[in-house]
C-alpha cells in the first residue's frame, strides 16, 4: 500500500502552533510545524541537516526555527537563514525539506505530493462550514494505532453503534433505520434516516420544536483519501430534511504511518453557541467513546492484520453493512493507481460533475 | 523446531472460565476460551472473521460468544449462529476456527492436531489422581518467557534446588541422594531417594509417623510433550515406599510461543484436606519460588539462546545431572519427526507395553 | 562499521566491583566483571556454558564466580574450577570466555583484540594524571543511546555550549574564542583560548590570583578510539598558560553497542581537595548537563541515523567547527582499516614521533 500523494492532509489544528513548534509524524515522515512571528505556518522535515537532531526541540526566532544543538536557523521554506560561527553563504544542501501549507477551516493542511499541483480548492467544499461564522465548532484530536482506512470503515458503517456504544446508543438502534449508499463521482454517501423516531437527548435539547417525535437522519459523506463530513439532525415529522436541526461533524484522517492514524474531528452547531458546558460535553463524550470503544476495535483489527494494510488480502467476511466502506476503498485504490500512472489530482467535485 | 501436534495440551484451569471469556495464546495462536450457558467449554481462534477484532472482548450469549464490534455470534464449533442486520444464511467462511476440547483433572485440554485422532485416553493416566475425590488439590499457574523444554530441563534436574532455592532447600541436599534415571517406552523417570534422612518441615507436619528420621523420595515422571507428575513422600525407615506420605504434584507445560510457556502446576494431598492455611502456603511458596528463582533462570537461558529453541545447537556443557532431561528431549525430537512422517499419536502407556 | 579491537576500553570504574559482580555489555558482548578475594579483577562472558544463564546473577566465592543455577564456578581466566555433583575433570569447553584486564587511573580496562598484543602502555599517557596523588579526582558515568563517535563529535566541537548549555555558558561564549585544530600523529587537538577574558564562577573560585580578568583556555586531546583529555584553566593576563589553574578532565567512551555508549568522565584538581561540596557540584552539574542536554542531542542524531553509524553516509552539512571531529573520524576509520589488514596496534605516542 502506498499513500495518495497529490492531496491535502490535515497536519494540525491551527491553535496547536500557538505555544511553539510541534513535532508530528505524517505519512511516515517526521515533521516540525511552527508559526513564525509574521503568523505564517511552516512545515519542515524535523531534522537539522548538520547533525540530524530534531528542530522541534528548538525555538522560533523571528520567522525561523532555531536548532537547539548548534544554533542554525531555518525559515518556512527550509532555507538556512543563520549559521553562527560561519562566514559566507550556507551550502546549497544546508536546508530542511519543506512542505506546501495552507490554512483552512481551523486546520493547517499540507500537500504531500508535487508542490506545483498544490491547489487549496482541492479541499472538499463540504468542509467550508468550518469557516462559517454562523457556526460554533468544537475541535478534537485522537491518535489510533491502526491504518487510516480502518477508521474510514468504522465511520462508514454505523451499524457498530448498536453494539459498541451502549451509552451513545440511539433510542431506536440503527438496525431500524432506512439506509442508502450512493456514489457520486469519487465521493461516497451513506444515508441513514428514520421517520417518526425518538431523538436522542442531545438532539432533543437542541431542536427548536417541542414535538416528541421527529424524522431523524445521519448522513456521511466520504472524500478521498479520508476526509469525511457527517450531518446528523432532525425535523418535525414530514417536514423538509434538516429544517430544524442540522449538525455538521467533520472526521478527517491523516496517516501517521501505514499502521497509525491522526484523527481530527469537529462538531459544529448554529445554536447555543455560548454554552461552554455543551462544548465540554462534546469534547468529553466523543473522546471517551472513540478512545475506549472504536479505537481499541481498530487497533485490534490492525494487530490481527500485522503489517498488512490491504483489508481484502485478509479475505474478510463481507456483510451488507460494509457496502459504503468497500466503495470508498475501491475508489481510493483506483486513485492511487491512477496517480502512479501520472494522472492529475482528482477533485471530488470535478469527478462528480 | 515445530510442535508435537497430535496430543493434548492444557488450555486453562476449568474455573478460569467462570467469569466470561478468556484470551490466551497457545502454540503461537491467539485463542478465546469460553463456557456456554449449557456448561460446555469452547475454544476458538480469537478473531472475528469480519473485521478481525478479538472475540474475547465480547460476551457469552447463550452457548455462543458475541463479537463486541458488530454483534456476530459464534458457537463452540466456530459456526456463526447470529448476524444482526443480515438476512439469509451466513457465508461458509463466516466461521471462527475451533479446537477439540476435553475436560479432565480440573483442566480444559485442547487437541492441537488432526481432530479425528483426538482421543481423551491419550492424556497420561498418572494424571487421573487429579480427579480422585480422596485428594485435595491446589492449582497454580505461572507464565515463563522461555521455551517449554527449558522448563522440562529444570524439573528433570533437581540438582538446582541446592543452589537456587536456599529457602526451599531440603535438610539434606539432593547432592546426597541416590539417583536413577529410567526410560519406559516414551516416558522418562528420574528417581531420587535417600534412606534414613530428615524430612523437611512440610513432610514432618503431614506424616503419620512420629519418628524423627524417614526414608524420603522425590520421583519425577515425564510424558511427551511436557506433562510431568512428581511424587514426593516418605515412610518410616525400611518400610515400603509411600506407605506413609505420598504427595502427587503435576507440572504441565503448554507452549505459548516458541519462547514462552504456560506452566500449570498442582499439589495434591490425602490428609488435612480442610486446612486452607496449607492451601495458601503451597500457593504462595510455589509461586514465589518459581517466579523469583526458576523463572528468571529459564528466561535468561532463553535470552542467551535468542530465537533458537534447540538446546543442542548451542553446544551446552553436559553434566551427569542432565541425563533425564536429555532423554526427554531426544524422545520428543523423535516423536515430532515421526509425526511429520505420518505416524499415529504415541500413547506413553502403549509405547511402554 | 566495525570496532577497533587491538586497544584498551574502560570496562568500569574500579570501585564498581566492591559490591559483587557487575553485568555490562561492551562491544555488543554481555560481560560479567568481578573482583576475587585476592583483589584481582576478572572479566568473563556473562553466560554459563552449561545452561547459558547470567553468571552476574551469582556470587563471588574465593577468586571465582559461582553460577546461580547449578553452582559451577569459574575463575578470572574463565576456567571451571568447581563442578558440584560431578566427578573428574571439567570438559575442555566447560569454560567462560575471558578478557585481558588491567587497572589504571581508577578504571578496569579490557583489551578487545588479540590477547598477545595487550600492552598496558598503549593507554594514552595523558591519562597518567588520574594516578597522580597530588590530584583529587571526581568520577562520573553516563550511558547514552548513540554511537560513541557522536559523543566524540560533541566533545570536539564545543561551539554547541553557547546554545545547548545556557546555564553552563561561559561569561564570553566560545564564538569569541581563538581556535586552532592540530593533528599530531594519531592524536587530534582542539585548542580554544581567549586572552583577557572573564573566568566563569568555578574558575574564579579556584584560581590563586585575585585579578578580575584572565587569559582562559579549554584544550581537548583526542586519542583513538575515543579517549579524550580536556584541560581547562587560566592564568593572569600575559602569564604562561596554566601557570595558575589547570584542570584535567577525562572523557572516555566505550561502545556498548553500535548505537549506545558508556561514557566515563572525570574532573581532577590540585587544590581544595577536601571540599566535598565541590565534588558534589561537579558530580551533579556534569550529570545534569550531559544527561538532559548533550545526551538527548546525541540520541536524536542516532535515531535519525537509524542503524547507520557512518556519519558521512548521511551526507551531513559540514561546518568549520566540525574540523577536529572530522579529523578524528578519519584517523579512526584508517586505524580500523589498517587493523583489518593486519597492522599492529597504534600507539598515539609512537605514531606522533
Amino acid at each position: 500500500m502506498t499513500y495518495l500523494r497529490n492531496c491535502w492532509y490535515v497536519a494540525c489544528m491551527a491553535d496547536e502552533l500557538s505555544d511553539g513548534p510541534l513535532a508530528r509524524t505524517i505519512l511516515d515522515e517526521k515533521l516540525v510545524m511552527f508559526r513564525g512571528e509574521d503568523g505564517t505556518a511552516g512545515v519542515l522535515a524535523d531534522m537539522c541537516p548538520h547533525r540530524f537532531v530534531r528542530l522541534s526541540g528548538g525555538k522560533v526566532v523571528g520567522n525561523a526555527i532555531e536548532c537547539p544543538y548548534h544554533g542554525l536557523r531555518f525559515d518556512g521554506s527550509g532555507t538556512c537563514v543563520y549559521q553562527p560561527f560561519e562566514s559566507g553563504e550556507p551550502a546549497p544542501h544546508n536546508r530542511a525539506r519543506s512542505w506546501p501549507v495552507v490554512e483552512r477551516g481551523g486546520y493547517v493542511w499540507i500537500w504531500a505530493g508535487d508542490a506545483e499541483l498544490a491547489d487549496p480548492d482541492l479541499i472538499p467544499s463540504s468542509l467550508d462550514v468550518l469557516d462559517d461564522p454562523e457556526q460554533k465548532t468544537v475541535y478534537g484530536y485522537l491518535r489510533v494505532e491502526g491504518n487510516y482506512q480502518l477508521v474510514t470503515d468504522n465511520l462508514l458503517d454505523l451499524s457498530h453503534v448498536d453494539f459498541l456504544h451502549p451509552d451513545a446508543r440511539l433510542p431506536e438502534g440503527y438496525a431500524s433505520y432506512e439506509n442508502k449508499v450512493e456514489q457520486k463521482g469519487n465521493r461516497v454517501f451513506n444515508w441513514l434516516w428514520k421517520p417518526n423516531s425518538t431523538p436522542n437527548y442531545i438532539q432533543a435539547a437542541l431542536r427548536d420544536s417541542t414535538e416528541e417525535k421527529a424524522d431523524v437522519f445521519s448522513h456521511m459523506e466520504w472524500n478521498a483519501p479520508a476526509l469525511m463530513m457527517l450531518r446528523t439532525g432532525l425535523q418535525d415529522v414530514g417536514e423538509p430534511e434538516g429544517s430544524d436541526l442540522n449538525l455538521p461533524s467533520a472526521h478527517l484522517m491523516t496517516p501517521e504511518t501505514e499502521t497509525s492514524t491522526h484523527y481530527f474531528w469537529t462538531v459544529s452547531r448554529d445554536r447555543k453557541k455560548d454554552d461552554t458546558a455543551l462544548d465540554d460535553l462534546y469534547q468529553t463524550a466523543l473522546t471517551h467513546i472513540f478512545s475506549t470503544q472504536d479505537g481499541p476495535m481498530i487497533e485490534q483489527a490492525q494487530q490481527a492484520m500485522g503489517d498488512e494494510t490491504d483489508l481484502f488480502a485478509m479475505h474478510p467476511v463481507i456483510l451488507s453493512t460494509d457496502s459504503a466502506a468497500i466503495r470508498a476503498r475501491r475508489i481510493l485504490q483506483k486513485l492511487i493507481r491512477d496517480e502512479a500512472r501520472g494522472s492529475a489530482p482528482a477533485s471530488p467535485a470535478i469527478a462528480a460533475a
